[in-house]
């Protein structure tokens, strides 16, 4: 299917809306409402978006029939859709640059006894070890490492400079961005006389089907058991899954996290960016933090949940500072009471006061 | 130019200084006042520095004329400048280790439509994908990999282990730093149904001139349009750049920062690592922001500012942060309020009470 | 020493433990109480785990005299020593998979110059420069880069990808995990006229004997001096070193750190993960920072601090980040003084008032 081709009305066959308007036009591409030309579709998402999207230039725009009310249809061309910011994600995959490669690079180092589907592309100087597995249709990118042991399932995507090692293990459909470590050595060490020392990593790393991690994220293998991210699981860059953290079922995480050892996240959570979960919590499903969480407790409850000062200007973020020092020795709620308990006695004084008179 | 062979002359020729004492000094590198011995040059940047700048064996300071006034001239030798540090961040690049190489390296995969400068050095092993241009003196080290699409211009460092992708385009003198992703997929997904419904990332990343980026960031391609950093931008490791944000001129990034989706920060601003900057938000120009500074508010005015409680002891910590969650349920400025109303009514029973003894 | 011949006493010697039971019992590896099956042997480290022990399959357990007195004897066997989880750490050794390759790979790219130990391994298109050096039992693993003049002692792990530039020195089994980036250039520039102008770093890094550092962690060599890692130093994931950092011997770091420029750490610290600390600050020795902490001055008492609010139900956050702001312009001890002067008013007037009755 080449996208340069399709029409109005087959982009809406796609995401199962209606075409109104031209519905043999032909689009070449998304873009922003901002951004658009005539040869572009893009998508309105919301009221506060209706003048942007009178006043663009877009060939076409997704729309809820709702929205499409308001706008001025004469001139336009649609796609009527009851989630158009669904269908807009399902047309990405459209325009969307598809690998075309397969088969493996001449420069790869393959073991023996690995085995390599023969849809899979193993891209130039990829180095694959002892009894490793790679599925149908999965592309590895140019030198990616899988270490001995390692499995990777069918359709998955392994970018540049991702090491694989431990023996992990990826489901289907998985996606590991450039740069990316799965399976390196938990961060395991026994205190003894003012020395650590090192305990070797025993476990592994399971990850399910569908589950997305960014670049540059490290998630560790577990010390006897495994490290596991359930399957659906979304996470964005530079982000730290340590050793024997379990990761429920399409929870999703932001760039910069951490989440230290043995830690369970329950499902469908989201973390903000720039959190920190300290290890040996459980997180309940259904729990939002915003970003720069800070969570030292487990969460029992779903909910959102917030940590944090917010910002100052600096000159009274240094006063607010002395202030939160003295916080700790100024007993609030009692001086609520106290002031409670006084406005009484000056109202009794007053009154007994305005009655001797 | 052999920096062994230079003399103190040459060397203040070099920043447009005055050399004083044995211009013919052979100085063979810099080194800081400390470390410094009788064949390094240092600077001396401010009055406390003075102390040290006497007591140090250096064979050359570089000064103010007024700082050198304070020093033991008759002793030493100087070069005299208006800017002390300017002129060391100049000398830096005499004393330098330069790269010599050129050419590319016969381990190298270089698509055949890819266009390469005769006077770049591309290292071993190094992976560059269909259509990609790399300008003249630029250097790519050892593994790096360009992937289809991506231009780079001349007299750029591209160090090991960096992947460029997304068809990311870089201008003239953009240093790039090891283990770095320019053009990885942003993190877009639609909720729908309790999953995460990828958004192919169709945009891509627009570096300008003089931008250099550390070790191990992550900057993410756009959607659909472009993520931008402009000209002059520094940023240091460990740092998140996610899709579609816009970094203005000449901003500076410390390490381990994210800033999320869509974001704008301004020119000329300064952000303290650790900080994290919410998605769809302006920041204006000229903004600092001190280290771990949480950004969940557009800033539209220039300034400086913070957030974040500063450090405590820790059993203090602990009160502190009992009294925090009261904080909520204590209405502060009231409360100031019903104390300055008490006073008076006391002060009323007071003055009243002595009128009628 | 093939771990699957050795039985419960050959076990208990490695430790310096006592054999009880079945001192014959072959065991095949380690597990926790909850997945340990009956060829396995676990430890128990607290009173607060003897219900799991008494529970668990496991065909062994480590434990204290103590603790065993309070398990059921009759059904297990045991290895009896002082510090359970120091023997548990110890015996990972003897079950963790060895590397059992020596030499180098055809692949890889060595100068001529550089001194490679006979019995160290070099992996897959490892990139090693001039002058380098590298010692006895040391491996190094796939696409690992090591720029010239780079030393590497005896019995050292280098993962893949890794990036080892700027001449640095590491000393005998460092263990350095995969992506990550040592020696890279310091985060130095002079600001002038509205730009930012490069200083060159002519600086190292000098990492001392069995130092430990996580995988995508960036190490920046110095500007003029060294950045140091003293002997024992342990650092985990994605961790910011910046350039001229001093770190004491047998300090731990958790992921996410960021320790910024000329920075002292002292030894036998212990630094939560996320924790961000600012330049030119000396921190103690024997310091702990909890998870998170922000460090802006320096630290000269040994002793645990911390910083953060924690976290908040959202709605609770709002309303106390409200108050934090109303925080400055709260004189809160002056507050609790005023009322208890104004408490000492009431008092004074309620004991006339009763005497004049």
């Amino acid at each position: 299917m080449n996208p340069e081709q399709l029409s109005l009305k087959q982009l809406a066959g796609l995401v199962q809306g209606e075409a109104v308007g031209n519905a043999d036009l032909r689009l070449k591409g998304l873009a922003s409402l901002e951004h658009a030309q005539p040869e572009h579709i893009a998508f309105v998402n919301a009221d506060k978006y209706l003048d942007q999207a009178n006043q663009s230039q877009a060939g076409a725009l997704i729309v809820t029939a709702e929205l499409k009310a308001h706008l001025n249809s004469a001139q336009q061309n649609f796609i009527v859709v009851a989630n158009p910011y669904l269908a807009f994600a399902i047309l990405t995959h459209v325009f969307e640059k598809k690998n075309t490669k397969s088969g493996i690079e001449a420069t790869a180092q393959i073991h023996p006894s690995a085995m390599i589907a023969d849809s899979a592309y193993i891209g130039h100087y990829v180095v694959i070890g002892e009894h490793c597995v790679v599925g149908e249709h999965t592309v590895i990118h140019a030198h990616a490492t899988l270490d001995d042991d390692v499995e990777v399932g069918s359709d998955c995507l392994i970018e540049s400079h991702v090491t694989l090692m431990g023996g992990c293990k990826l489901g289907d459909r998985v996606r590991i961005h450039a740069n990316t470590v799965i399976g390196s050595e938990g961060f395991g060490f026994a205190p003894y006389q003012g020395k650590w020392n090192r305990i070797a990593q025993l476990g592994s790393v399971r990850i399910a089907n569908d589950v997305r991690i960014g670049s540059n994220c490290s998630v560790d293998r577990g010390a006897m058991d495994d490290t596991i991210l359930e399957e659906g699981v979304i996470i964005d860059n530079l982000v730290q899954i340590a050793h024997n953290v379990h990761i429920g079922a399409h929870s999703a995480l932001a760039a910069n996290i951490a989440i230290a050892g043995s830690t369970t996240i329950g499902k469908n959570c989201i973390i903000g960016g720039a959190s920190a979960v300290s290890g040996h919590l459980k997180i309940a499903d259904n729990v939002t933090l915003t970003g720069m969480s800070m969570v030292t407790n487990n969460i029992s409850e779903a909910g959102k949940y917030s940590s944090g000062t917010a910002l100052f200007e600096n000159q009274k973020w240094k006063r607010t500072v002395v202030r939160m020092r003295q916080l700790a020795d100024v007993p609030l709620t009692q001086l609520v009471k106290r002031l409670d308990h006084m406005q009484a006695q000056i109202e009794s004084l007053e009154s007994t006061f305005k009655l001797r008179k």
